[in-house]
């Protein structure tokens, strides 16, 4: 696909210019490095911007965004552009505010059992640092994004039905408003009702309403104990209904995954993992040495009564370390079974109780199709994806996959759920936004327009102005 | 104290003519109705709306709200008046909405774990009619409140420490906005990253953004076992070290409660609970049977290391019953040891790290000023309460616990806490909000502004306009 032509914003001339003054090397308009910044890992058109820039601290950050507003130029942080919804295309053209320099841990509390860092830490290097402590940041989305990208998704992953998302994980952000001010959204007191909970207003807002500069999040104990468990099925019903009765009889999984027979078959071919082409939950239990065991006797025994085919357990870090990676690695797994295509990821997430029907609809849509598409999904929260595999350059094929995932959050929509789980809305979801939200979308809006009234900030994405 | 005069708004007898139209006999302006809405369990000044009105669905509050709005008079939302910070006051007349008859119980989706409420059902209503699902509303603040304060005031309680606040508990919320539009936050699904978290912003907003109508809330399962562990400490320092070293070991605690020894006094001889008057935790575990065994044997040996005076354990329902209730009835046991005295509540929450050095503190600031004053807390989150025992009528008295609660607040806003962990901000604590919040509060402002342009919604409450 071609790149678009960001469109000039007036001012963005002086702007650069004299960013290029301030920050010297640490500003870029190679065209190069402008492309990769005005692109993500989807397939929605990207947008260069018109310069990039890295700096080192919250205050240079403040000054960027106070001379982009003086100039009313589009801003657009960046982290390692690992989003799915297009979240970084520069569609207006403006700044992009790269944060990987920023990339400090500023402090870990043991007792406390939280950490600030820069937000161009990444999730793997913040559980690197913490490696002698006994404690991990446990929020997981596979790719090994920044915290301040996870902050501004509102990402989440396998870990979530056991230690939540990233609502859940955040005690507190610093953020740099649109106005160039500078804001501590919170203490690191673990809870708080001292007024409206900016923090989470932050979370989830991709760059619209401010450029998260800092985080502190919750760190979890590592268990004494963890065990993961391959469980094939008959069908995939029985997956479902033994998630769902897990869950109720608090059988206390720490990830339960699914992946249908596609995906299973793409894992067992790639990753050589030893499990039927099935439908197969991967599931982990995190605890003491006895109580993993118990829970896992304690799962096994709902799942046998919902036709499961085999229960192979691994607790070395390294054979689990082998499963998650492979599964982690689906999408490789679905790329090597489809060479030369590309993936179309899609993300919804519904009501457990409508998993198996949406499931169900969504396979026959695919099949139907002619596409190859392994579904994988966070199961004990009913969110799933499919990764259509198609070639990019074929607009008949691209035309099949958007058809496939407009019907699918349609019918996520339907079914009660929400059209996006865990990516975010970026460009790719806001035409779905005013199916999902169609009384709540004004409020959205104003608060935009309160916050951002200049409409700087990540233009063209979450709410149309 | 005396109630203070409603400062009558223009058109407010216009606004309850009608409403005594539309309503009948479910408006009241009778005096001792709405003195008593007026006032919540708080020390503050009460002050009684114009009128009362009594609705029974969403549509009815809407109406009410656009009325309302038309002649720019306050609106007061009142659930069963449970709240500590003053937050049903009617500073500014008007009138005030009694959620009481909106008490239908909407949905239980037992597949699902959630269920949707009106605002006026209370926590054990709930739970009554949840009985035979085995599932239960897990978010515990004491007292019998309504789904709808709870959520407006973000609150919390004895099993946040395992189960969340009422922020993790929410999944979506129906709100009557300022224009009198009802907005439905969000999807019922586990996960959700479309838009902005208005569910969250509503949560703790205290009426002062819209009136929360209709509530959907997760569920657990109840587990196999419960255990309840009392635990006296030779000092209040190992008990606090056992609660973060037992957090930092991820024992599974579903509850950790820390009382001092004035209020283990209280409560020994209140309630006929036969502990010793010593710094003592009551711990809950919430698992299976050889779980919950196996997490207090693990809990007591880290106690023993550190002072621990005694370990009774209670697992039926009736023994841990009369536990709970009693840890609940503190407050009265602190009435019962001073007589003819009312109590003035407090609430910081900071760091666990900074919390034996903050109850120490104000343990000494407390028995210095001669009051008496009980500490109870929820320490897992590092959330205290103490409860001053003073005569409300006698101005000193009055005037040693608000300097009291004022060096309280500022202590944990020193040690990186905040001004409320649970209880809000109502008119109590607004003066606090600058000190905690010097960079955040004018963006909450923005917000107030931008959905409440007339400043009806409950005015003198969060941010001073």
């Amino acid at each position: 696909m071609n790149e678009a032509a960001p469109r000039p914003s007036p001012g963005v001339g002086i702007v650069v210019a004299r960013l290029a003054e301030r920050f010297g090397e640490r500003l870029s308009t190679n065209p190069n490095i402008r492309a990769a910044h005005g692109r993500d890992e989807s397939y929605h058109q990207p947008a260069a911007p018109d310069a990039v820039v890295y700096p080192e601290t919250t205050e240079e950050v403040a000054g960027i965004v106070r001379l982009c507003a003086e100039y009313q130029v589009p801003i657009i942080p960046f982290g390692v552009g690992t989003s799915l919804e297009g979240h970084v295309a520069a569609v207006k053209g403006g700044v992009c505010v790269d944060l990987s320099r920023m990339n400090r841990i500023l402090g870990v509390r043991s007792a406390d059992m939280d950490a600030t860092v820069e937000a161009g830490v990444t999730r793997k290097q913040l559980n690197e640092h913490l490696r002698d402590t006994g404690l991990f940041f446990s929020v997981d989305p596979g790719a090994d994004a920044t915290l301040g990208g996870m902050a501004a998704t509102g990402a989440s992953g396998t870990t979530t039905v056991r230690y939540g998302t990233m609502r859940e994980n955040v005690l507190s952000l610093t953020v740099v408003m649109p106005s160039g001010e500078i804001v501590r959204t919170r203490s690191r007191a673990r809870k708080s009702s001292a007024g409206y909970d900016l923090t989470r207003l932050m979370i989830g807002s991709e760059g619209t309403l401010g450029i998260i500069t800092e985080v502190t999040v919750r760190l979890f104990g590592i268990p004494e104990a963890e065990l993961t468990a391959l469980c094939p099925f008959q069908s995939f019903a029985g997956a479902v209904e033994t998630v769902i009765l897990a869950i109720q009889l608090a059988i206390p999984v720490a990830r339960i995954e699914f992946l249908d027979a596609a995906a299973a078959k793409g894992l067992a071919q790639y990753a050589k993992l030893d499990i039927p082409a099935a439908p197969t939950l991967f599931v982990d239990f995190h605890g003491s040495l006895r109580g993993v065991a118990e829970a896992a006797e304690n799962f096994k025994a709902v799942a046998e009564e919902r036709g499961l085919l085999a229960f192979t357990t691994a607790t070395s870090t390294d054979e689990r370390k082998k499963i998650w990676d492979a599964r982690h690695g689906a999408l490789f797994a679905a790329l090597a079974l489809a060479p030369g295509r590309r993936p179309v990821i899609t993300d919804v997430c519904v009501p457990i109780s409508q998993l198996a029907e949406c499931i169900a609809e969504t396979r026959a849509d695919i099949d139907a199709s002619g596409l190859q598409a392994p579904i994988v999904g966070h199961v004990g929260d009913g969110n799933f994806h499919c990764t259509f595999m198609i070639d990019r350059d074929d607009p008949k094929e691209v035309a099949l996959a958007k058809g496939l995932n407009e019907r699918l959050v349609l019918r996520a929509l339907r079914l009660g759920g929400t059209s996006t789980g865990e990516h975010g809305v970026g460009s790719g979801k806001i035409g779905f936004l005013e199916a999902e939200h169609p009384t709540s979308l004004p409020v959205m809006r104003a608060i935009k327009v309160a916050l951002d009234p200049l409409g700087i900030m990540n233009p063209g994405k979450i709410v149309r102005m």
